[in-house]
């Protein structure tokens, strides 16, 4: 561990990849075309912790596990990352695999056992793809009728119309905040393009602004205020970064990424407010609009609220996307997802449908899968009592768990966690000694990440380290899944209890 | 029809998209925060002609269709992209359907029909899965089993080692592609990165440097020496883009989109000598390795001329590129796909590997279709009879219309149309009368952009103009899948034959 950590300079150098990669400097070639010097420079920038080094560390010591090598546990806990699945705890909702399942092989239709309601969602698919099958190209923008049943999907939740035009199929959530993203960038002006972005953050934003060359616009969430948005820190965030870009966009994630915080309806109009005041095009990322397990609270899309509030606002431009990995149906291997867009300049519309074609179109299984969670069975259906006890099930656990977790951390000494009001993770804040803070900075690493690489060794528990996610400097958090069983999570919390206590006397 | 032709100015103007998306300019808000001239400008310069204007009006008129409005024909003949199972003449096979349907609902593999063979394969891959589901996040390479099939996959094509660590899975070719050219992108230059890239090419290359900013080197294919590589070529489109641009690699594609050629042996050679000499990082794109047709012709990949021809070449750079949509499989929709990396520079794997994890992973879905498509089943195996039958029956129907379109078009006056050795396209050329050249110009129309139209609107056939995939100056052509049935083939040349004819009369 100790050479481990003496190789490990700092989470934000490639050179922590190299080693952790267990790379020799020596045994690189030498006349190479492509090499670390002339590689795309913006590539180099991006950083993404969720598989990160830490992640990447974990993997080793689940093959040295299984060999002769001996650690002070016999299994890693993977709570860094939002992979319902593979948990362990959540299995996937019989009426979603038998309708992809359908979809993908007719001839299963005619079982007498094939519930009679998905056979006719298979067949309503399957007659508007081309050949009948999911294996063609679809419409770039995605298949038409999973795109009505979106709308319908939309509207339902939000009493607005929602058009199937404005609705875009893509690769998991990450594809399409990424071509959005690629819109808003305009490298014309003499400042780069910026976009608000909320720290803590999913990371796939700083790597996709890194990538693209733009400048992040950081705003802080209000940890006091259990990770609100506070508009006096968007006008200070915003102000002072006009001398460095030309700000273009807002994101805000809701639930949110890392932090579990669920928006108040009051919170999300002060945002669009704001966003209007400063011609911002809003990006929501509701990726966890089905998580929400807070009594009392609940979740208000910003479409509703823009609508809601009436002009101007309800003319703004914004981007909602949502995905088939998260909720209850947690199909992450799908990459399904989709955005809605409304209030598009008709011109920049026929850009984005251009550029999309380039692509040809998204997985047609992921959109299928999309299709079966916008769409689920209704009362009465043959599907419907089986997919109700199963999507219930998977829900209640998870809200049991989301008390559980922040009651659980916050009885540890120096551990201070906010309440988890949705999506699926906590972000405990932690006290790290002063000591332990000076001897991770003598090794250039992030106080945190010295912490988590810490936890993993000795405990087996793989959770990722708040710099991976930006927090208010002199803070220290960590992010971990509340997806575990919840005879693990209490096992995880107090293995981490002790390591706790540990770390804190060994460098008090 | 000439009112449609009035409002369309030129194929590379995107107010053409605009005009065939029926978009008034008055429709247009005034106060958006994103618009036409603050929009990313290197998206505007992106054009994509596969799923460009000339199919937009065909997807308007197939609506039209089904309405009151009439046209001189009953359907619209889709000839205009390589979509397999869409043309009504290629299956899915029952193989790859039944293994992906027994992953997404494993239920399936309790029934005593489902067979053993597959029923392993299924039980094999998730068992590497997280939680046993399709439905986790992968590795972001790709699921290892299916990485280490591939591995043997190429490694009994080529006769030398593949290692599943060098293998990507990816959302179908294009997504690789545009990862690996994203690498070579070095903005820190003067001069902007260049990227060689055949003339005619699959515009997705064309459509890619622009996105990211780069200079295209374009290489002319010798038409008169059916579409093969010639060195001098390559040497004189080097060297005059050397002031503009510092090149970095080549794109090869091979078997030839749009063009049908299948190099040979001592023509790669050739090619990879040059790349040597020129210190280009390879790109072959072999998505149609599959489909190879002409008797005496055979696939050679450009890894195994690499390996073939000892050091120093052995030692050069390569991306290959594979993908799920083509060959005898044709399954698009999965978005399946594939590339292998060899010789790259440790420190820049390691990059790679962490810019694709910001994305998570490509579809597990379409990574299980490609598993399926490099692994099929073995003589002797329960499934294997019906695989071998419907394989060989797609591409036999193939291989006659590969065969048949050349010899149809060759017979009519004013065309001439290389032999099609493989891929699934015939790039006819096409004389064009002087005097629809002026017309055309004076519309501010490419020549074959504006006799497409005009084909399209008095026969429904749907093809794509050459200029959308650049040819030399002065020269004009068409690209036509090969795809539909037999007899709408024939059926589609007749018409084609007749138009011709009527529009050499019309503007001689």
């Amino acid at each position: 561990m100790l050479r481990i950590n003496n190789r490990l300079l700092s989470l934000s150098s490639p050179r922590i990849l190299a080693a952790v990669g267990l790379i020799s400097r020596k045994e690189q070639k030498s006349h190479s075309t492509l090499t670390l010097q002339n590689l795309n420079p913006l590539v180099k920038e991006v950083e993404y912790a969720v598989r990160g080094p830490i992640v990447i560390r974990a993997g080793e010591i689940e093959k040295q596990l299984k060999g002769t090598h001996k650690f002070p546990f016999d299994r890693v806990i993977r709570a860094n990352i939002g992979d319902c699945h593979a948990s362990g705890n959540q299995v996937p909702l019989t009426y979603i695999r038998q309708f992809v399942a359908g979809c993908t092989y007719p001839e299963l239709l005619k079982s007498p056992n094939f519930p009679s309601d998905i056979k006719e969602k298979v067949e309503r698919l399957l007659s508007v793809c081309g050949g009948k099958s999911l294996g063609s190209y679809t419409e770039s923008q995605g298949i038409i009728t999973i795109r009505q049943d979106i709308a319908n999907y939309i509207q339902q939740r939000d009493g607005y119309p929602s058009d199937s035009n404005n609705i875009y199929l893509c690769n998991g959530a990450s594809d399409g905040i990424k071509t959005v993203i690629k819109l808003l960038m305009n490298n014309n002006q003499k400042k780069p393009s910026g976009i608000m972005i909320p720290v803590p953050q999913y990371p796939l934003y700083s790597a996709t602004l890194s990538e693209y060359g733009a400048h992040p616009i950081e705003y802080y969430l209000d940890e006091d205020n259990n990770w609100a948005l506070n508009i006096d820190e968007l006008e200070r965030s915003i102000n002072q970064s006009k001398e460095r870009c030309e700000p273009r966009g807002i994101v805000i994630i809701n639930p949110g990424n890392p932090t579990g915080q669920v928006l108040s309806r009051e919170n999300i109009e002060n945002v669009l407010r704001f966003a209007h005041k400063h011609q911002l095009f809003v990006m929501a990322d509701e990726v966890y609009q089905e998580n929400v397990y807070l009594s009392g609270s609940k979740f208000f899309s910003f479409k509703k609220v823009l609508m809601d509030l009436g002009a101007p606002f309800n003319q703004m431009e914004l981007a909602s996307f949502h995905s088939a990995s998260k909720g209850w149906h947690g199909e992450c291997g799908s990459r399904g997802g989709y955005y809605e867009l409304i209030n598009i300049d008709k011109d920049v519309k026929v850009q984005i449908n251009k550029l999309i074609s380039a692509c040809l179109c998204s997985t047609a299984w992921g959109q299928a899968v999309m299709g079966a969670i916008v769409n689920p069975p209704k009362e009465g259906e043959p599907s419907y009592e089986l997919y109700k006890q199963e999507r219930s099930a998977v829900f209640n656990r998870l809200k049991e768990k989301a008390d559980l977790v922040s009651r659980l951390f916050n009885s540890v000494e120096g551990v201070q966690c906010n309440t988890v009001m949705g999506a699926m993770y906590a972000f405990p804040r932690i006290e790290i000694p002063k000591k332990a803070i000076e001897h991770a900075k003598s090794k250039n690493m992030a106080p945190d990440a010295f912490y988590c690489f810490q936890l993993l060794e000795k405990t087996g528990i793989c959770v990722v380290p708040g710099s991976g996610f930006k927090q208010r400097p002199d803070t220290y958090h960590l992010r971990t899944t509340i997806l575990p069983p919840i005879d693990q999570m209490k096992d995880m919390v107090e293995k981490f209890r002790t390591f706790h206590m540990s770390f804190l006397r060994e460098w008090k």
